[in-house]
Protein backbone atom coordinates (compact mmCIF):
# COMPACT_ATOMS: atom_id res chain seq x y z
CA UNK A 1 0.00 0.00 0.00
CA UNK A 2 -0.71 2.03 -2.06
CA UNK A 3 -0.95 0.51 -5.14
CA UNK A 4 -0.70 2.54 -8.53
CA UNK A 5 -2.09 1.60 -11.50
CA UNK A 6 -0.96 3.94 -14.71
CA UNK A 7 -2.48 2.73 -17.98
CA UNK A 8 -0.99 4.09 -21.20
CA UNK A 9 -1.07 3.42 -24.74
CA UNK A 10 1.30 0.54 -26.28
CA UNK A 11 3.49 2.81 -28.20
CA UNK A 12 7.38 1.93 -27.45
CA UNK A 13 7.78 2.95 -23.98
CA UNK A 14 11.29 2.09 -22.65
CA UNK A 15 12.42 0.22 -19.67
CA UNK A 16 14.05 3.34 -18.26
CA UNK A 17 11.00 5.29 -18.75
CA UNK A 18 8.90 3.23 -17.02
CA UNK A 19 11.65 3.11 -14.21
CA UNK A 20 11.18 6.89 -14.00
CA UNK A 21 7.82 6.19 -13.55
CA UNK A 22 8.40 3.80 -10.82
CA UNK A 23 10.07 6.11 -9.29
CA UNK A 24 8.60 9.32 -9.51
CA UNK A 25 5.00 7.90 -8.60
CA UNK A 26 6.40 6.06 -5.41
CA UNK A 27 8.16 9.47 -4.50
CA UNK A 28 5.11 11.59 -4.99
CA UNK A 29 2.80 9.09 -2.30
CA UNK A 30 6.25 9.51 -0.16
CA UNK A 31 6.20 13.82 -0.56
CA UNK A 32 1.68 14.30 -0.22
CA UNK A 33 0.85 10.80 2.14
CA UNK A 34 4.07 10.22 3.73
CA UNK A 35 3.56 6.69 2.76
CA UNK A 36 6.04 3.75 3.16
CA UNK A 37 7.94 3.06 -0.16
CA UNK A 38 8.68 -0.20 0.88
CA UNK A 39 4.90 -1.47 0.80
CA UNK A 40 4.50 0.83 -2.44
CA UNK A 41 3.80 -0.75 -5.94
CA UNK A 42 3.43 0.74 -9.27
CA UNK A 43 1.67 -1.56 -12.01
CA UNK A 44 2.28 -0.11 -15.72
CA UNK A 45 -0.35 -1.36 -18.19
CA UNK A 46 -0.08 -0.92 -21.85
CA UNK A 47 -2.83 -0.65 -24.15
CA UNK A 48 -2.99 -1.56 -27.53
CA UNK A 49 -3.90 2.00 -29.29
CA UNK A 50 -6.45 -0.07 -31.14
CA UNK A 51 -7.94 -0.85 -27.89
CA UNK A 52 -8.04 2.67 -26.48
CA UNK A 53 -11.02 5.45 -27.74
CA UNK A 54 -11.74 8.63 -26.43
CA UNK A 55 -14.64 10.89 -27.68
CA UNK A 56 -15.98 7.75 -29.66
CA UNK A 57 -12.83 7.72 -31.78
CA UNK A 58 -10.43 5.03 -31.55
CA UNK A 59 -6.70 6.38 -31.12
CA UNK A 60 -5.37 3.95 -33.63
CA UNK A 61 -7.82 5.57 -36.42
CA UNK A 62 -6.99 8.96 -35.00
CA UNK A 63 -4.97 11.78 -36.50
CA UNK A 64 -6.78 14.57 -34.45
CA UNK A 65 -5.32 14.34 -31.14
CA UNK A 66 -2.66 13.64 -28.88
CA UNK A 67 -2.86 11.25 -26.24
CA UNK B 1 -14.23 10.85 -17.31
CA UNK B 2 -16.18 8.91 -17.54
CA UNK B 3 -13.50 5.91 -17.33
CA UNK B 4 -14.80 2.47 -19.26
CA UNK B 5 -12.94 -0.46 -18.88
CA UNK B 6 -13.95 -4.09 -20.44
CA UNK B 7 -12.18 -6.84 -20.01
CA UNK B 8 -13.12 -10.19 -22.68
CA UNK B 9 -11.46 -13.26 -23.35
CA UNK B 10 -9.01 -12.97 -26.26
CA UNK B 11 -10.38 -14.24 -28.94
CA UNK B 12 -9.73 -12.62 -32.46
CA UNK B 13 -11.05 -9.34 -31.42
CA UNK B 14 -11.17 -7.12 -34.25
CA UNK B 15 -10.47 -4.17 -34.99
CA UNK B 16 -13.74 -2.75 -35.81
CA UNK B 17 -15.25 -4.65 -33.00
CA UNK B 18 -13.03 -3.01 -30.76
CA UNK B 19 -14.07 0.41 -32.18
CA UNK B 20 -17.59 -0.42 -32.10
CA UNK B 21 -17.46 -1.02 -28.56
CA UNK B 22 -16.05 2.09 -27.99
CA UNK B 23 -18.55 4.23 -30.06
CA UNK B 24 -21.27 1.96 -28.13
CA UNK B 25 -19.74 2.68 -24.58
CA UNK B 26 -19.61 6.75 -25.27
CA UNK B 27 -22.63 6.81 -26.41
CA UNK B 28 -24.31 4.84 -23.71
CA UNK B 29 -22.68 7.16 -20.96
CA UNK B 30 -24.21 10.19 -23.13
CA UNK B 31 -27.76 9.39 -23.73
CA UNK B 32 -28.08 7.57 -20.13
CA UNK B 33 -26.03 10.74 -17.90
CA UNK B 34 -25.48 13.16 -20.34
CA UNK B 35 -21.83 12.72 -20.19
CA UNK B 36 -18.95 15.06 -22.08
CA UNK B 37 -17.86 12.22 -24.65
CA UNK B 38 -14.76 14.36 -25.13
CA UNK B 39 -13.67 13.29 -21.54
CA UNK B 40 -15.15 9.69 -22.10
CA UNK B 41 -12.60 6.80 -22.09
CA UNK B 42 -12.90 3.61 -23.02
CA UNK B 43 -10.15 0.82 -22.53
CA UNK B 44 -10.20 -2.78 -24.20
CA UNK B 45 -8.40 -5.53 -22.23
CA UNK B 46 -8.04 -8.75 -23.77
CA UNK B 47 -7.57 -11.94 -21.08
CA UNK B 48 -5.94 -14.95 -22.44
CA UNK B 49 -8.38 -17.63 -22.23
CA UNK B 50 -5.97 -19.74 -19.98
CA UNK B 51 -6.68 -16.99 -17.20
CA UNK B 52 -10.57 -15.92 -16.84
CA UNK B 53 -12.16 -18.80 -15.02
CA UNK B 54 -16.27 -18.88 -14.07
CA UNK B 55 -17.46 -21.63 -11.97
CA UNK B 56 -13.66 -22.65 -10.53
CA UNK B 57 -13.41 -23.50 -14.65
CA UNK B 58 -10.58 -22.37 -16.56
CA UNK B 59 -12.88 -21.36 -19.64
CA UNK B 60 -9.56 -22.78 -22.17
CA UNK B 61 -10.55 -26.22 -20.30
CA UNK B 62 -14.65 -26.14 -20.66
CA UNK B 63 -16.75 -27.11 -23.03
CA UNK B 64 -19.50 -26.29 -20.80
CA UNK B 65 -20.39 -23.01 -21.36
CA UNK B 66 -20.02 -19.78 -23.49
CA UNK B 67 -18.36 -16.28 -21.84
CA UNK C 1 -17.21 -13.12 -18.50
CA UNK C 2 -17.08 -10.05 -20.08
CA UNK C 3 -16.40 -7.97 -17.03
CA UNK C 4 -17.40 -4.36 -17.73
CA UNK C 5 -16.09 -1.19 -15.15
CA UNK C 6 -17.58 2.10 -15.46
CA UNK C 7 -16.06 4.77 -13.21
CA UNK C 8 -18.27 7.83 -13.07
CA UNK C 9 -18.10 10.84 -10.48
CA UNK C 10 -20.57 10.55 -7.56
CA UNK C 11 -23.35 12.98 -8.51
CA UNK C 12 -26.31 11.75 -7.48
CA UNK C 13 -26.90 9.01 -10.32
CA UNK C 14 -30.29 7.37 -9.87
CA UNK C 15 -30.78 3.92 -9.21
CA UNK C 16 -32.91 3.88 -12.88
CA UNK C 17 -30.06 5.37 -14.00
CA UNK C 18 -27.88 2.85 -13.15
CA UNK C 19 -30.11 -0.16 -14.33
CA UNK C 20 -29.65 2.01 -17.42
CA UNK C 21 -26.27 1.49 -17.55
CA UNK C 22 -26.26 -2.27 -16.69
CA UNK C 23 -29.05 -2.75 -20.00
CA UNK C 24 -26.94 -0.87 -22.25
CA UNK C 25 -23.81 -1.85 -21.64
CA UNK C 26 -24.47 -5.73 -21.63
CA UNK C 27 -26.63 -5.27 -25.04
CA UNK C 28 -23.30 -3.59 -25.95
CA UNK C 29 -21.60 -6.86 -26.08
CA UNK C 30 -24.13 -8.83 -27.28
CA UNK C 31 -24.82 -6.91 -30.32
CA UNK C 32 -20.91 -6.42 -31.17
CA UNK C 33 -19.34 -9.89 -29.67
CA UNK C 34 -22.22 -12.25 -29.13
CA UNK C 35 -21.58 -12.03 -25.48
CA UNK C 36 -23.56 -14.40 -23.09
CA UNK C 37 -25.71 -12.08 -21.12
CA UNK C 38 -25.96 -14.69 -17.92
CA UNK C 39 -22.30 -14.03 -17.82
CA UNK C 40 -22.17 -10.94 -18.52
CA UNK C 41 -21.01 -8.47 -15.46
CA UNK C 42 -21.31 -4.68 -15.14
CA UNK C 43 -20.10 -2.83 -12.10
CA UNK C 44 -20.87 0.65 -11.44
CA UNK C 45 -17.98 2.51 -9.37
CA UNK C 46 -19.00 6.33 -7.95
CA UNK C 47 -16.07 8.47 -7.06
CA UNK C 48 -16.04 11.51 -5.28
CA UNK C 49 -15.82 14.57 -6.81
CA UNK C 50 -12.58 15.67 -5.14
CA UNK C 51 -10.95 12.32 -6.03
CA UNK C 52 -11.11 12.45 -10.04
CA UNK C 53 -8.58 14.66 -11.39
CA UNK C 54 -8.42 16.01 -15.50
CA UNK C 55 -5.66 18.62 -16.88
CA UNK C 56 -4.36 18.86 -13.43
CA UNK C 57 -7.92 19.42 -11.92
CA UNK C 58 -9.36 18.52 -9.24
CA UNK C 59 -13.14 17.76 -10.41
CA UNK C 60 -14.52 19.54 -7.58
CA UNK C 61 -12.47 23.08 -7.96
CA UNK C 62 -13.27 23.57 -11.62
CA UNK C 63 -15.77 25.20 -12.98
CA UNK C 64 -14.54 25.22 -16.53
CA UNK C 65 -14.80 21.61 -17.48
CA UNK C 66 -18.02 18.93 -17.96
CA UNK C 67 -17.26 15.32 -17.10
CA UNK D 1 -5.62 8.83 -21.62
CA UNK D 2 -3.28 8.32 -19.94
CA UNK D 3 -4.93 6.59 -16.87
CA UNK D 4 -3.77 6.63 -13.41
CA UNK D 5 -5.64 5.14 -10.25
CA UNK D 6 -4.50 5.56 -6.92
CA UNK D 7 -5.26 3.16 -4.49
CA UNK D 8 -5.12 3.99 -0.59
CA UNK D 9 -6.14 3.80 2.68
CA UNK D 10 -8.92 5.32 4.15
CA UNK D 11 -7.24 7.64 6.40
CA UNK D 12 -8.39 11.49 6.46
CA UNK D 13 -6.83 12.12 3.65
CA UNK D 14 -7.31 15.84 2.79
CA UNK D 15 -9.16 17.83 -0.71
CA UNK D 16 -5.77 19.70 -0.38
CA UNK D 17 -3.44 16.37 -0.33
CA UNK D 18 -5.57 14.95 -3.15
CA UNK D 19 -5.21 17.95 -5.35
CA UNK D 20 -1.17 17.43 -5.12
CA UNK D 21 -1.97 13.70 -5.91
CA UNK D 22 -3.81 14.58 -9.13
CA UNK D 23 -1.09 17.45 -10.19
CA UNK D 24 1.79 15.18 -9.26
CA UNK D 25 0.49 12.40 -11.17
CA UNK D 26 -0.32 14.15 -13.85
CA UNK D 27 2.86 16.23 -14.17
CA UNK D 28 5.37 12.71 -13.96
CA UNK D 29 3.23 11.35 -16.60
CA UNK D 30 3.99 14.99 -18.99
CA UNK D 31 7.82 14.39 -17.53
CA UNK D 32 8.69 11.26 -18.62
CA UNK D 33 6.29 10.14 -21.58
CA UNK D 34 5.00 13.97 -22.97
CA UNK D 35 1.64 13.01 -22.24
CA UNK D 36 -1.23 15.68 -22.79
CA UNK D 37 -2.49 16.78 -20.00
CA UNK D 38 -5.94 17.71 -21.16
CA UNK D 39 -6.44 13.97 -21.62
CA UNK D 40 -4.69 12.69 -18.51
CA UNK D 41 -7.22 11.46 -15.87
CA UNK D 42 -6.52 10.55 -12.37
CA UNK D 43 -8.57 9.07 -10.18
CA UNK D 44 -8.06 8.24 -6.32
CA UNK D 45 -9.85 5.23 -4.31
CA UNK D 46 -10.19 5.29 -0.71
CA UNK D 47 -9.94 2.08 0.80
CA UNK D 48 -10.92 1.04 4.91
CA UNK D 49 -8.26 0.24 6.41
CA UNK D 50 -10.34 -2.70 7.33
CA UNK D 51 -10.31 -4.03 3.63
CA UNK D 52 -6.74 -3.62 3.03
CA UNK D 53 -4.20 -6.22 3.76
CA UNK D 54 -0.75 -7.01 3.57
CA UNK D 55 1.72 -10.06 4.60
CA UNK D 56 -1.57 -11.74 5.45
CA UNK D 57 -2.85 -9.29 8.26
CA UNK D 58 -5.95 -7.19 7.90
CA UNK D 59 -4.32 -3.34 8.37
CA UNK D 60 -6.69 -2.17 10.77
CA UNK D 61 -5.65 -5.21 12.77
CA UNK D 62 -2.10 -4.20 12.47
CA UNK D 63 0.54 -2.34 14.86
CA UNK D 64 3.55 -3.38 13.17
CA UNK D 65 3.66 -1.92 9.55
CA UNK D 66 2.69 1.30 7.83
CA UNK D 67 1.26 1.93 5.03
CA UNK E 1 3.56 -8.17 -5.68
CA UNK E 2 0.66 -9.87 -6.00
CA UNK E 3 -2.16 -7.69 -6.04
CA UNK E 4 -5.32 -9.45 -5.31
CA UNK E 5 -8.16 -7.17 -5.74
CA UNK E 6 -11.81 -8.63 -4.88
CA UNK E 7 -15.12 -6.80 -5.71
CA UNK E 8 -18.10 -8.37 -3.54
CA UNK E 9 -21.57 -6.42 -3.33
CA UNK E 10 -22.09 -4.70 -0.23
CA UNK E 11 -23.87 -7.25 1.88
CA UNK E 12 -23.00 -6.94 5.33
CA UNK E 13 -19.72 -8.12 5.40
CA UNK E 14 -17.76 -8.55 8.71
CA UNK E 15 -14.60 -7.28 9.85
CA UNK E 16 -14.13 -11.34 10.76
CA UNK E 17 -15.01 -11.97 7.18
CA UNK E 18 -12.58 -9.94 5.55
CA UNK E 19 -9.92 -11.20 7.61
CA UNK E 20 -10.62 -14.40 6.38
CA UNK E 21 -10.49 -13.44 2.75
CA UNK E 22 -7.29 -11.79 3.29
CA UNK E 23 -5.67 -14.86 5.02
CA UNK E 24 -6.91 -16.84 2.27
CA UNK E 25 -6.31 -15.05 -0.65
CA UNK E 26 -2.52 -14.65 0.44
CA UNK E 27 -1.88 -18.11 1.44
CA UNK E 28 -3.51 -19.29 -2.16
CA UNK E 29 -0.57 -17.29 -3.68
CA UNK E 30 2.08 -18.88 -1.55
CA UNK E 31 0.61 -21.93 -1.70
CA UNK E 32 0.24 -22.37 -5.47
CA UNK E 33 3.30 -19.60 -6.92
CA UNK E 34 5.64 -19.10 -4.09
CA UNK E 35 5.39 -15.52 -3.38
CA UNK E 36 6.20 -13.49 -0.90
CA UNK E 37 3.21 -12.86 1.54
CA UNK E 38 5.50 -9.60 2.83
CA UNK E 39 4.52 -8.05 -0.97
CA UNK E 40 1.29 -9.70 -1.37
CA UNK E 41 -1.45 -6.87 -1.25
CA UNK E 42 -5.21 -7.72 -0.87
CA UNK E 43 -7.99 -5.06 -1.48
CA UNK E 44 -11.63 -5.81 -0.78
CA UNK E 45 -14.01 -3.48 -2.71
CA UNK E 46 -17.67 -3.28 -1.56
CA UNK E 47 -20.32 -2.20 -4.40
CA UNK E 48 -23.73 -1.03 -3.69
CA UNK E 49 -26.24 -4.07 -4.94
CA UNK E 50 -28.13 -1.07 -6.95
CA UNK E 51 -24.65 -1.14 -8.91
CA UNK E 52 -23.42 -4.16 -9.95
CA UNK E 53 -25.52 -5.93 -12.89
CA UNK E 54 -25.82 -9.76 -14.25
CA UNK E 55 -27.33 -10.58 -17.07
CA UNK E 56 -29.11 -7.35 -17.58
CA UNK E 57 -30.36 -7.33 -14.69
CA UNK E 58 -29.49 -4.80 -11.54
CA UNK E 59 -28.59 -6.88 -8.38
CA UNK E 60 -31.06 -4.79 -6.05
CA UNK E 61 -33.81 -5.61 -8.25
CA UNK E 62 -33.63 -9.31 -8.53
CA UNK E 63 -34.26 -12.06 -6.68
CA UNK E 64 -34.17 -14.52 -8.98
CA UNK E 65 -30.53 -14.92 -9.01
CA UNK E 66 -27.84 -15.44 -6.17
CA UNK E 67 -24.84 -13.96 -6.22
CA UNK F 1 -20.18 -11.50 -8.92
CA UNK F 2 -17.62 -11.66 -6.95
CA UNK F 3 -14.94 -10.53 -9.37
CA UNK F 4 -11.67 -11.40 -8.13
CA UNK F 5 -8.45 -9.76 -10.25
CA UNK F 6 -5.17 -11.44 -9.50
CA UNK F 7 -1.94 -9.49 -10.60
CA UNK F 8 1.12 -11.35 -10.57
CA UNK F 9 4.17 -10.79 -12.59
CA UNK F 10 4.99 -12.65 -15.91
CA UNK F 11 7.41 -15.45 -15.09
CA UNK F 12 6.28 -18.39 -16.90
CA UNK F 13 3.36 -19.69 -14.60
CA UNK F 14 1.99 -22.45 -16.02
CA UNK F 15 -1.76 -23.14 -17.08
CA UNK F 16 -2.26 -25.62 -14.02
CA UNK F 17 -0.83 -22.98 -11.90
CA UNK F 18 -3.69 -20.24 -13.27
CA UNK F 19 -6.11 -23.19 -12.70
CA UNK F 20 -5.10 -23.85 -9.49
CA UNK F 21 -5.63 -19.94 -8.96
CA UNK F 22 -8.91 -20.15 -10.62
CA UNK F 23 -10.10 -22.76 -8.27
CA UNK F 24 -8.28 -21.75 -4.85
CA UNK F 25 -9.85 -18.27 -5.35
CA UNK F 26 -13.03 -19.05 -5.95
CA UNK F 27 -13.25 -21.43 -3.06
CA UNK F 28 -12.35 -19.29 -1.00
CA UNK F 29 -15.39 -16.80 -1.83
CA UNK F 30 -17.59 -20.06 -1.34
CA UNK F 31 -16.27 -21.25 1.80
CA UNK F 32 -16.27 -17.43 3.80
CA UNK F 33 -19.08 -16.04 2.36
CA UNK F 34 -20.91 -18.45 0.55
CA UNK F 35 -21.05 -17.09 -2.84
CA UNK F 36 -22.08 -18.52 -6.04
CA UNK F 37 -19.06 -20.36 -7.47
CA UNK F 38 -21.14 -20.13 -10.91
CA UNK F 39 -21.14 -16.35 -11.01
CA UNK F 40 -18.06 -16.06 -9.41
CA UNK F 41 -15.44 -14.46 -12.23
CA UNK F 42 -11.14 -14.76 -11.77
CA UNK F 43 -8.81 -12.85 -14.12
CA UNK F 44 -5.44 -13.64 -13.90
CA UNK F 45 -3.35 -10.37 -14.91
CA UNK F 46 0.61 -11.15 -15.75
CA UNK F 47 2.58 -8.22 -15.42
CA UNK F 48 5.92 -7.42 -17.50
CA UNK F 49 8.63 -7.56 -15.22
CA UNK F 50 9.56 -4.17 -16.34
CA UNK F 51 6.05 -2.82 -15.45
CA UNK F 52 6.19 -3.37 -11.63
CA UNK F 53 7.97 -1.92 -9.12
CA UNK F 54 8.17 -1.74 -5.36
CA UNK F 55 9.89 0.92 -2.96
CA UNK F 56 10.80 2.59 -5.86
CA UNK F 57 12.78 -0.37 -7.74
CA UNK F 58 11.74 -1.79 -10.79
CA UNK F 59 11.17 -5.68 -10.41
CA UNK F 60 12.98 -6.53 -13.64
CA UNK F 61 16.40 -4.69 -11.93
CA UNK F 62 16.45 -5.74 -8.96
CA UNK F 63 18.39 -8.93 -6.87
CA UNK F 64 17.35 -7.55 -3.41
CA UNK F 65 13.40 -8.94 -3.10
CA UNK F 66 11.24 -11.62 -4.32
CA UNK F 67 8.34 -10.54 -5.13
Amino acid sequence: MPYINIKITDENVTKEQKRQLIIGATQLLVDVLDKNPKTTHVVIEEISIDNWGVDSKQYSNSEKFKL
